[in-house]
């Protein structure tokens, strides 16, 4: 019991030096790439670049401690950075205190709601993502991150949280460009893309071993930072305007609580709810990946809680809405982290950078780490998946679609709730019509089969439909039709048998419509008869009256109701 | 073709002066029962009494022209009234003028969406709104009637579109209270209860038919109106505070095209949106009551049609949203109309009122009115079907709850808005487990069975997973959980069997969750492979790559891979 909501205590006990060691060697690892990552996603987020810092080192100890998957790594995140600045751009706010102070608030209203959403074993809710939904997200998402940041590349000033206000406010600026700053971002951002694609190939070649090489070609984002600190510095590009960090304060962050403003958490409801949600199918899928390769076990509503805790945390220590990120989590677990233990050795890199680095970052460009969003966020994106998504089914395609063309044009947050809202309502649409078939019996045997496939025996004044799914209030009302067009071509029926041997549920709405059916075939002079009806089904039918008001019999089989209705029958 | 978008064109080739004679009949009973409830539901609306004249004309005929059912009578109704009333209670209205215009563009709005879903052929919609959502708003939009007129009851002056408004603002006014109007309210009320329940036995005790019997209690508002009519006009009630309809204008309603108001239209779409739904639905399964006992046959996309052309005719004339209503409907069927040329007779019958009754309606007490709706709402309060719901299912119970509750406490759009997504979100989560059960093989058989209730034969290196429904987004991470679960607590597990005689349908989201356990299996050197796929499940597979990267086989039979797998694998 306490190590289900405690689930440290799992690994705790079995720790010893090689673990350690592990550990150790997985987060010098992490926390390199975790740097420039946390600033960049900070920048993104539209806040001070050292709140990334701040938002990945509490957080990362929450998680330890409350968090099931071994080898997630915790923190700013791109797609919920790109969620956050949209949560903040929509409040009317003054001043960057202001800003700020919405940014801790929104981390803390995410955390209390996953906190909550894992209480109440809500996990489930995250279904309601379809995977066309959330892939079609994510790679809008990734698009509009890319195109955000070509305003640090350009070196002008430009602003929106859709595809048409950027470009629109991009063009507006184009007078503005600063030469040395496009190609400072350019040359950093064709760098990164070689780094990614090439750097790895190159020093397997020259013998280092495959797993070496991709942690080296994955701290190139490091290497660039510091080549472009260097000639920031040395040519003083600060002086022909090419923007940098600045001047960052140095230190850990002090602990608070978030300001106790009730309407601006009302303000932040709906986003906060939107990044809890997207925030958690990101993570528990990467988690669950990673659990599987070392057959481990994750569980989605410890997951809520650690992820929970982990924003609560990011909240008191002044950062913003944080999750497990995919590409941190990979290093984490290729570098070869065996305990969650890597994530709070992770915690105490990122603290040390906060507390000795910041004078280095000053010079830090922009551009820099708008070219390493740029080069990580573009491979979020997969054109890919939507021609296979076309392919293998219209209806989810269509949800897709418009999920990626909402968020582009519009932004993230109308994008992800057309998306699933569209893509319930094309589920309820696709399943209004419960798949059923006419059925005749097998001459000789007490089997029964579709009468358009097979060569059966049928009987005209009995009609049997056989019921392939689950009755409910979408599909409820597709069947009263259907029964009673079935009535209207044959004028000689007396019975009909409604076969319900997949039929799991029957719900209050499926009920009334079965009541309706019974009272209208009895208004007709047909008399309505179930078989196969199973066990949960048949014990929640008897809570209600309608075995008392059917016209006719429940059939244990069907070919009892055959033998019944075909040979007694009065004609 | 022609046929299907002009029904009438079904039944006019063989009217013969049988019908016409039946359907006269009926127009004339249905005209005298129409004229004060169309009063009355204007004032319901917030309208003057004569729009409820004017919304009972061209839409009868309209419906005539377009509606497929033989007997449903179209008009102003009680619940769509009172959701008229909240729509253009939400708008920032100052003059009545505005208001009218704004219940105009209601009707045209409400008309248009209806055609464009019949036209889209998108009835199927109606179902999103589950038994128990409908018939709790239904019961709390009564009570809501109730109470909102109780204030020409009590003869003073209240407002509030919830219970909570309606009752403040009543115990605000208490010390108003016209004690003629409630002597007068409380009397009309208690003579029209008296006559629904009382009179027709006792006409029947007097040898009148049932039938005739029947019809004349239903003229009991009738005998009302005229009776109040008398007593005000002689007593001069008026000059004592009790509050009459007043000066209506003589004369039929000129035509005119709605205000083409973008900004209007924008703030109705929602309110427009749910009259629609709501309408629809009542009069589809009103219309589908009756054609029943006649063995007729409605098409629901056409009364989408029907019921959208009513409303826009009902705009053309300076009236508001209209639809089948149930009493008179049944009024209708009963006084046997043959034809929904009885509605074009009703129409020239109120068309008649308007010209040459609207004098003396001048006299008429607004309590008579309160008196004749409340008395008629009350019969839409259904408590017992919450005590049903709550035995048959405690997950309908809580979507019905919410509706009744909200639309009370909140008001009818709130109501039906929650309801509708949480009977959405409540099914969702109850199917977001797949039924499923590991099976077995029934010794010396070809049939394979649950383990938990059946004395099988198994293979520990083989796990069998019948899943008994349709795989899609909100229970696929489900399947990925529970065949994860299994490989978990059998690490001698080799092979996992996915048998799907039950999969109707594996949407893009179960694809991608087949696709991940395909993978993790191998990750964890176990095979996946499926069995009995049904057809059109195995050819949409075909058009994605998941068949290639199975590490498995499909097989045809479970018992082929029972033979293939337990008899020639390694171990």
């Amino acid at each position: 019991m306490l190590k289900r909501y405690l689930p440290f205590l799992e690994w705790a006990g079995g720790y010893n030096r090689d673990t350690l060691t592990c550990d150790l060697v997985a987060a010098v690892i992490v926390t390199i790439m975790l740097i420039p990552q946390s600033l960049a996603y900070a920048l993104l987020a539209g806040l001070p670049a050292e709140l990334g810092l701040y938002a990945s080192i509490l957080p990362l100890v929450a998680y330890t401690l409350f968090g099931t998957s071994r080898t997630l790594a915790i923190g700013p995140v791109a797609v919920i950075s790109l969620m956050t600045a949209a949560a903040l751009g929509n409040l009317a706010i003054q001043t960057s205190a202001e800003y700020l102070a919405a940014a801790v608030a929104l981390a803390s209203l995410s955390g209390m709601m996953l906190i909550l959403m894992g209480i109440f074993r809500l996990g489930l809710c995250a279904n309601f993502l379809s995977h066309p939904v959330i892939s079609g997200f994510i790679t809008a998402s990734g698009i509009l991150i890319a195109a955000s940041q070509l305003k640090h590349i350009l070196g002008v000033e430009a602003h929106g949280h859709n595809l048409v206000d950027i470009a629109h406010s991009l063009w507006q600026q184009r007078e503005t460009t600063n030469l040395i700053t496009l190609a400072l971002g350019v040359t950093t951002t064709a760098f990164l893309f070689w780094v990614r694609k090439q750097l790895k190939p190159m020093l397997q070649s020259f013998g280092m071993s495959a797993h070496l090489a991709d942690i080296v070609a994955k701290t190139g984002p490091v290497l660039a930072v510091m080549i472009t600190i260097l000639l920031t510095w040395n040519l003083d590009l600060i002086q022909i305007g090419v923007k940098v960090v600045g001047e960052i304060p140095t230190g850990l962050p002090g602990l608070s609580l978030p300001s106790w403003d009730l309407d601006l958490w009302q303000q932040l409801l709906t986003s906060a709810l939107l990044i809890s949600i997207v925030g958690f199918v990101e993570s528990v899928s990467v988690a669950q990946t990673l659990a599987a390769k070392r057959r481990q076990r994750i569980s989605p509503n410890q997951e809520l809680i650690g992820l929970g805790t982990a924003n609560i945390a990011s909240s008191l220590s002044g950062g913003f809405p944080v999750t497990g990120g995919f590409s941190r989590s990979v290093v984490n677990f290729d570098a070869g982290a065996e305990t969650p233990a890597a994530g709070a050795f992770t915690a105490v890199g990122i603290a040390l950078a906060a507390l000795f680095l910041t004078p280095l970052i000053f010079f830090l460009p922009q551009a820099t780490l708008a070219a390493t969003i740029i080069v990580a966020v573009l491979s979020l994106v997969n054109l890919g998946v939507i021609r296979r998504t076309w392919n293998y089914s219209k209806s989810d395609f269509a949800a897709m679609f418009a999920t990626i063309m909402l968020t582009l044009l519009d932004g993230v947050e109308l994008g992800i709730m057309a998306g699933v809202i569209l893509s319930i309502m094309l589920h309820l649409y696709r399943t209004s019509r419960p798949h059923s078939a006419l059925v005749g019996r097998v001459p000789g045997t007490e089997h029964f089969r579709n009468v358009d496939r097979h060569d059966v025996e049928t009987d005209a004044c009995i009609i049997t439909l056989r019921v392939d799914e689950s009755l409910y209030f979408a599909n409820a009302r597709y069947l009263e039709d259907r029964v009673y067009d079935l009535i209207m071509q044959n004028q000689q029926a007396r019975h009909v048998v409604l076969m319900c041997p997949a039929v799991n549920l029957i719900d209050a709405s499926a009920l009334e419509s079965l009541e309706t059916i019974n009272r209208r075939l009895s208004d007709s002079g047909v008399r309505l008869h179930l078989s196969e009806v199973k066990g949960p089904v048949m014990d929640q039918l008897k809570r209600s009256h309608f075995l008392d008001q059917l016209s006719g019999h429940v059939f244990l089989s069907q070919f009892d109701a055959w033998t019944k209705l075909h040979y007694t029958a009065p004609n």
